[in-house]
C-alpha cells in the first residue's frame, strides 16, 4: 500500500489550492509512491474517479496553488457508520486496494473529519494497513482544536475590506439617516461577522454593529442602538450572520421567510434585518450579500493564510512519514505580537462534529463590538498580500487539467 | 469672480475620488483662484458648507485619489427649474457671489448634467459671469456622448473578478445541476451585466447567462436555457441585472415582491430569478449581491479607469481656462486595439436627462450572451491594475480633513 490519495470535502475555500498544490510537493519531496486526487469528495473516491496528481506538470501545480475552489471538485458526501451501509465501506477498500492506497490525506471541516475518523474506522476493521491524516479547512473558522482553519483569513480579509470600501460609498450618500448591511456567512457561528471589528473605518462614523449566531437577537434592543447610532453619524453599518436566531431558537432569516413571504429559502437575515429597520424606522437600507463571493476572493487573500493553507500540507506528509494516523494538523499560536505560530497534531476524536463558537466573553452585547482580545486574535490572520499572476485585467486562473489515472 | 466650485452629483465610484484629487491637482497648476468644495453635492453649495481644497495637503490630495466614495459627500439634490424653485436660484447665486466663484465642476450622471444645465442656465438668467463644465461618472455607463464613463470600467472589472471567483467555488461544488446567480446594479441599462463576457471562465462551463434590461425576461424561454446548459455542465452561472422586466413592461422583482411576499422593496432581481428556477428545476440556487460592493471596490480598480477618471479632469480645467462653458468633458476612442482614446467635450444639452441603453444590437437573444463586438468594446476598460497603499493587511483609506473655508 505505498501510494496515498487526497480529497477535499465540505465548502471550499480561496486557498485550498494552495494546500492541494503544496500537498503534492510535499508527497514528491519525500519520494515514494504516487499521490492520487479524487474528484468531488469521497463520492469520488467511491466512484473511482481519481487523479494522479504526481503526474500534474509543475507549472499547473503552480497555478493550481493560486486558483480559488481548489480546482478539483469537493462533495458533500460523508463516510456513514458501517451499519448504516456496509456497502459504501466495501466499495471504498476496493479502491484503496486496487490503487494501493495506505495513506490518505481528508482536506475538509468538522463533518468531513468525522468522515476521516470512520476510514480509520474501516482500516481497523476491514483490515487494510492505512493511515489517515485531516487537514483543515473552512472559511467559518469553527473547527475545534486548531488556532484558526486555512480558509478563514481570507474570507475575513475579503470582508473587512469590502466593509472598509462600502462604508465609504455609504458615507458619502448619507445625507440623512441610513443604513448599511453586509451579511455574513458561517453557519451557526459567528467568527466571520468579527470583520466588523478589524475594518479601519474612520473614526468619526459609528463602529460597526455585529449581530453574532452566538447572542439572542433581540429585535428591540438592536432597533434603539441604530437609532442611538445616528446620534452620531447619519450613515449605520451593521454585519449580520446568517444564523442569527431569536430568544425561541429559530433562525431570524426564516422567520420571517415563512411568516411573511411564503417561502423558506428567500430571505437572508440580512434582508430580514433591513426589513425591520424600514419598517420601524422609516430609514433608507442597503444589503450586499457576498455569498460565494467571500469564500473564492483569491485575489485579496490574506499572505498569512496562503502560508498555513501550505504549512498544513508540508506537516500532514511529515506525520504520514512518522507513520501517525488518526489526527488533523492544527495551527499552533505561539504568541499575538510579533505573531507566531507553527502545525501541531490532534486526535481526530476530539473535533470531529464538534462545532467552535465565537467565544461568548469576546462578544461586547451593550455596544454590538467585540473585545480587544477578540481583536488582537483576529488581526494576525489577515496580515500580507500574495502576488497573484494577472493577464488582461484579470486573475490568470487556468483550468487545471488532471493526469488520468 | 476669480473661484472654482467642485461638487459630486449622484451615486459615486470607486475612482471619483481621482476625478477629485486631479481637478485640485490641475486647478493650483493653472494657478489662478481658490477651489472650493461642495460637501454633499448641490444640497452643500444651496447651504454654503463649502470648503477650501485648493488648501488640502499634499499628501492628503494623493490620499484622496485611492478613497473608494469619493472622501467628499455626494448627494441627490438636483437644481429645480426656475419657475419651481426661484428660491434655490437665489441661494445659489447668494452662494456664488459671496465667494467668487466664476467656474462651477459638477462631476455627476445623466441627471446631474441636467442641474449642470439648470446653473448655465442661471448664469444667464441672474447675469453671473458663470463658466460650468461637467465631468462624467457613473458606474451604470449609461451616460450618453461619451465612450465611457469613469467608475464604469472599475466596477465591471470587480464584478468579471468576482464572477470568474465564485464560479470555480460553484464549480467545485455542483456535484448535480446548480445555478449561481450574480444580480448586478445599472438601473435601466445592462452594461454592467456584461461583465459575464468578460469574465475569463473554463471553456469547459457553459458561457454565463446574461440578463438586460434592454431585453423583454421571457421566464419559460430562460428556464429552457438553464436547463440546456446542464447538458453540458452542472454549474450554471447567471449575471441578473437589477433592472429587467418582462413583456407587460414590469420590473421582475417588483412585481414577485408585490404579488407573494407583499414588500416591494425587498426582493431584487437576482432573488426573483432564483425563486423561479428552484420552483420550475429544483435546483439548488446561490445568489450574491454585491450592492455597494461593486461601485466602491478600490482595491481591484482599473488603471484604465483610473486613468480616465484623472484626465476628464484635466481637461475640464483646461476648457474653463479657454473660457469654455455649458459642456460635459466626454472620452473618445480612437480605436481598439490598440486601446487609444482621449478627452473631448460635448454640449449639456445633448446629454442631460437621456440615458444610453446596451446596444440592442450586442446582444445574443439566443444565447444571453454578446458580440464580438461588444467585448472588443468592453475590455480595454478593465485593464490595469493601479498600486494601491495597504497597510496592516488592508487598504490605506484616511478620513479626508476638508480645509474649511
Amino acid at each position: 500500500m505505498r501510494n496515498a490519495l487526497y480529497f477535499q470535502s465540505g465548502g471550499v475555500t480561496a486557498v485550498i489550492g494552495a494546500t492541494a498544490a503544496a500537498l503534492i510537493a510535499a508527497h514528491k519531496a519525500q519520494g515514494s509512491g504516487r499521490l492520487f486526487a479524487a474528484e468531488h469528495g469521497l463520492a469520488g473516491v467511491v466512484e473511482s474517479r481519481l487523479f494522479d496528481a504526481t503526474a500534474l506538470p509543475e507549472a499547473m501545480r503552480l497555478a493550481l496553488s493560486h486558483i480559488p475552489g481548489g480546482g478539483l471538485g469537493s462533495g458533500r458526501t460523508l463516510l456513514q457508520a458501517f451499519d448504516d451501509n456496509p456497502g459504501q465501506w466495501a466499495r471504498v477498500r476496493d479502491v484503496l486496494v486496487a490503487h494501493q492506497i495506505g495513506t490518505i490525506y481528508v482536506n475538509g471541516g468538522n463533518g468531513s473529519m468525522d468522515t476521516a475518523a470512520k476510514l480509520v474506522e474501516l482500516g481497523q476493521r476491514l483490515e487494510l494497513p492505512l493511515q489517515v491524516i485531516g487537514l483543515p479547512k473552512t472559511i467559518d473558522n469553527d473547527l475545534e482544536g486548531t488556532d484558526t482553519s486555512p480558509g478563514f483569513g481570507s474570507a475575513l480579509k475579503y470582508l473587512a475590506v469590502s466593509l472598509m470600501e462600502a462604508a465609504r460609498d455609504h458615507c458619502a450618500m448619507a445625507t440623512k439617516p441610513s443604513v448599511f448591511i453586509l451579511e455574513v456567512m458561517g453557519r451557526h457561528t459567528g467568527w466571520l461577522a468579527s470583520c466588523g471589528a478589524i475594518a479601519r473605518l474612520p473614526e468619526q462614523m459609528v463602529a460597526p454593529l455585529m449581530l453574532f449566531p452566538e447572542v439572542v437577537f433581540e429585535p428591540d434592543r438592536f432597533i434603539e442602538a441604530v437609532q442611538h447610532s445616528f446620534s452620531r453619524h447619519n450613515a449605520c453599518v451593521c454585519v449580520v450572520s446568517e444564523g442569527i436566531r431569536t430568544a425561541d431558537g429559530r433562525f431570524y432569516a426564516q422567520q420571517n421567510a415563512s411568516g411573511r413571504y411564503g417561502y423558506e429559502q428567500l430571505g437572508g437575515a440580512g434582508f430580514a434585518v433591513a426589513e425591520l429597520l424600514r419598517h420601524t424606522l422609516s430609514v433608507k437600507v442597503h444589503v450586499a450579500v457576498p455569498d460565494y463571493l467571500q469564500r473564492a476572493a483569491r485575489h485579496v487573500a490574506s499572505a498569512t493564510d496562503v502560508a498555513q493553507a501550505e504549512a498544513v500540507a508540508f506537516h500532514a506528509v511529515q506525520l504520514a512519514a512518522q507513520g501517525i494516523s488518526g489526527v488533523m494538523v492544527n495551527i499552533v499560536r505561539d504568541s499575538n505580537a510579533p505573531y507566531a505560530w507553527h502545525c501541531g497534531a490532534i486526535p481526530l476524536a476530539d473535533i470531529a462534529n464538534r462545532e467552535r463558537a465565537f467565544p461568548q466573553g469576546w462578544i461586547n452585547q451593550q455596544t454590538y463590538g467585540v473585545t480587544e482580545e477578540a481583536v488582537s486574535y483576529l488581526k494576525p490572520l489577515i496580515q500580507g498580500e500574495p502576488s497573484q499572476p494577472w493577464r488582461d485585467g484579470l486573475p490568470d486562473y487556468p483550468w487545471v487539467q488532471w493526469p488520468k489515472v
